[in-house]
């Protein structure tokens, strides 16, 4: 797989990801997850909550709304800054992002720079209308990415689809501090919907207009947060940072959590999560070290609130290098601040010493579907005949397949240990048709690790309690085992890493 | 409990539910899950797609999309039909839906009358506002109540919010065709939220502005669908038929799918699955069986594409009676068709014997929201000064607690224990501050089924080798248990039932 066409094609026809609508010849920038897509996804929330949630019993995972009120989105910035420049073709009225148009022209983007400064970029470039060919550009204007939604039954009120998640975390943050241990850190997470008008959506999963985020908003007092420093200190984080950026060095520099805290880098609780992320994507999701960055945003680069922000980049051959798949923000006391003024709320809270603070946030952020886009092209890997996807076991949508080897004679005792994992709680399908040889490749496609036969070994001492094939999808070793280590096999191998 | 008032106050004050946005005074409708709420949601979501989805080998659970295009709601017919007669008051512009002014005057609803005959009833009524008390009223007219967005950067394309899962297993069934056996029955399932501007919401979890429906989608040929009658041969459906009910009488009539497939009254797919969706709230959600009722929908109550409705009625306290928490339809062939139309696409699919059929669909319909509301309303109980929340064990936010006796004597083993269930996928919480009966109290509210304490007897063979007790929610019965048993009988308790 290297291009982006030929990967999408390959999930379309797989029935793992297609176009949404797409009888209807598809709505621009939305997408529908087929049986297996689903699963994949539904495994990597799993994994995610697993190790970014369920590690702390100060964390929380909710699920709130998707549509907020204007007021939010009015104290959060987002009704005024939440904005790309767009630019039209005074031809044909396509419509454009003017840094997209810029790419190859202005690579350092054009962020802070004003719409005639842009208008006037996009004129000198020379810039062709990718549809028509003209060469003739509106002026550029902000267009805000958010989604409005006339709502109630006057139409007088507008509410919007959430353009991140992390909005709702900062909503419930009261309610969650009322109803909990009156302590921090306090960690809210959200799995769900975000909603962006983008103005070109391209690259599939990667700028689509509906997306699913997984986002845990830390709020602490930053003159009390330690971290566990300890036990990421041998860790080396691939860190590209903004100032060798500036000098034109894209070399990641490994440096330990302990290393850039001495040396004022970092503050310790930042370097303590990044860690932890990148370990995450290391040793959860399986991605080559060598494929992860942690890419440095600069000031000017990230947005005003953020006081530090490093994305989470992968390299991946479908898009052509790296690209961001998650981040981890430190955002300061920005968010409470704002909704405290915009709901004229008192969201300070009382600290043991009499203090009180503001909470300050830590966002770690995480992009679901660019994630499972990363698995796909990383692990989906065609050798001669055979294609693979080599998942790791607990992200597979299927433990794997119960198969008789001849349907007539072991077809029986096949589907009772078919029933009985299944009522063990392991996710098993059972086939009877084709080949052995096929209905292993037709697991290797999907990427469940696990194959398991019946034959006539396993009728010699009853169905539960004969031996049966199990064969494992990377090495495609076979051995042979009875029920009990069976089971107890399979059900390790789906739990996802614990931290 | 008794009132909705008094059931919706519990859960807030506990964080299992509240008003979204609730700092900036709420957005009407709109609710947000705490972690409780969303952890028993999610218990809630997965036992149907055990019982519903992963019953079959045909059907499929899948992910799509929450935005459809204008044509899609088009050709389905939400565009023009999917209205409530809404009538304004002329003093104070408040907002009602015609049928609720007039629940009183006119139980039977407003179902097919005509705006003006809304409007002549509302007047004869004498209805007054409910909010300033003056009878003007405008002229009713219908009100669509999809939200609807603008989509696309030239804000020239109309996107809506789905009212209804639904849509989007019709708009996939070509493509899981494609990709697919080429067989049918295909069921495909989706389990998302749906989204109604409602006139005016009310009632909680019963009438919101975003909600989350699963719904299968079976689709079938008419001519050869068999259905395993016998496996529900002996089940009494408690019905209330619309002819029994027109004339008076709304007692539930006992009657076995087979009897009803005998007298012709019911075709014996819809049998089988009006069965086995019976059974799903009695066994799975464990409702009183003299609770649940199956409500017909005469010919001008239901949807005039629906042939056969049965809606799935729960008696609740909170709200006064019975009310539709479900619901199965058979809806001919119409959607399939519709949607062929409206794409110019061929739907229709060849069978062995060479006829080409489009597909009818039967809908098993569920509202998550509605239900776990039940789950309160039925199962959240108080007994002198003790709350408990008698859940399903499969269906509750977490397995339990794990306790150290003393804190520090028991801290250590107690943790050691935890985090072992833990690692073998058990979610049980440490807890060490406060007595062991308050600890128990705080389990038994949320409704997690079981409590370990850790003690000198454990100490005495060593903490993985010795005993713990272990107590039970409902019975209050506590009984000492080794390790591997203990960790066998928690994980057999959280397998929600297969049919």
């Amino acid at each position: 797989m290297t291009t982006i066409d030929e990967l999408f094609a390959t999930l379309r026809r797989r029935g793992v990801l297609w176009p949404s609508a797409e009888i209807y010849g598809g709505i621009q920038g939305l997408y529908d997850y087929g049986p297996v897509g689903t699963a994949i996804k539904r495994r990597i929330e799993e994994a995610w909550t697993e190790w970014m949630v369920r590690a702390s019993d100060d964390f929380y995972l909710i699920e709130p709304a998707e549509l907020l009120p204007e007021p939010v989105v009015r104290a959060s910035g987002h009704l005024e800054n939440f904005t790309d420049p767009e630019v039209s073709c005074a031809d044909c009225h396509t419509a454009y992002r003017a840094d997209t148009l810029l790419e190859t022209a202005r690579p350092e983007g054009v962020d802070g720079l004003a719409p005639a400064e842009i208008g006037r970029l996009v004129q000198e470039a020379g810039v062709r209308c990718p549809r028509c060919g003209a060469r003739h550009w509106t002026v550029p204007r902000p267009f805000n990415l958010m989604f409005s939604v006339d709502f109630g039954a006057t139409g007088d009120e507008t509410a919007y689809l959430r353009p991140e998640t992390a909005q709702s975390s900062y909503l419930a943050f009261a309610r969650m501090w009322d109803v909990g241990r009156h302590a921090l850190p306090l960690g809210i997470a959200v799995i769900g919907r975000a909603y962006r008008n983008e103005i070109a959506p391209r690259q599939v999963l990667f700028r689509s207009r509906a997306f699913t985020q997984a986002e845990l908003q830390i709020f602490f007092d930053p003159a009390d947060y330690p971290a566990p420093l300890e036990s990421v200190a041998d860790e080396r984080l691939p860190m590209v940072r903004a100032d060798r950026r500036a000098a034109g060095d894209l070399t990641p520099v490994g440096a330990t959590p302990a290393e850039l805290v001495a040396a004022g880098e970092l503050p310790a609780f930042y370097a303590y999560h990044l860690a932890r992320s990148y370990r995450f994507y290391r040793d959860v999701l399986g991605y080559p070290a060598e494929r992860i960055r942690l890419y440095e945003k600069s000031a000017t680069e990230r947005a005003f609130y953020n006081r530090i922000q490093f994305d989470v980049e992968v390299d991946l051959a479908s898009l052509g290098g790296f690209r961001e798949v998650g981040a981890v923000h430190y955002r300061g006391d920005y968010d409470l601040t704002r909704h405290g003024e915009g709901s004229k709320k008192d969201l300070s809270v009382a600290r043991p010493d009499g203090r009180r603070v503001v909470p300050h946030v830590l966002e770690i952020t995480f992009g679901v579907d660019r994630n499972l886009w990363a698995l796909a092209d990383l692990d989906l890997q065609t050798e001669g005949e055979r294609t693979v996807w080599r998942l790791p076991p607990y992200l597979a949508p299927i433990a794997g397949g119960v198969f008789p080897l001849l349907r007539k004679e072991h077809g029986e005792a096949a589907r009772r240990i078919w029933r009985s994992l299944r009522a063990a709680g392991i996710p098993v399908e059972y086939h009877e048709t084709g080949s052995v040889g096929k209905r292993y490749a037709r697991m290797d496609e999907i990427g469940a690790p696990w194959c398991i036969t019946v034959d006539h070994e396993t009728l010699a001492e009853g169905p539960l309690h004969g031996t049966v094939t199990l064969r494992e999808r990377d090495s495609r070793t076979q051995e042979r085992l009875a029920l009990a280590p069976l089971e107890a096999r399979l059900r390790a191998s789906l739990r996802p890493p614990t931290p």
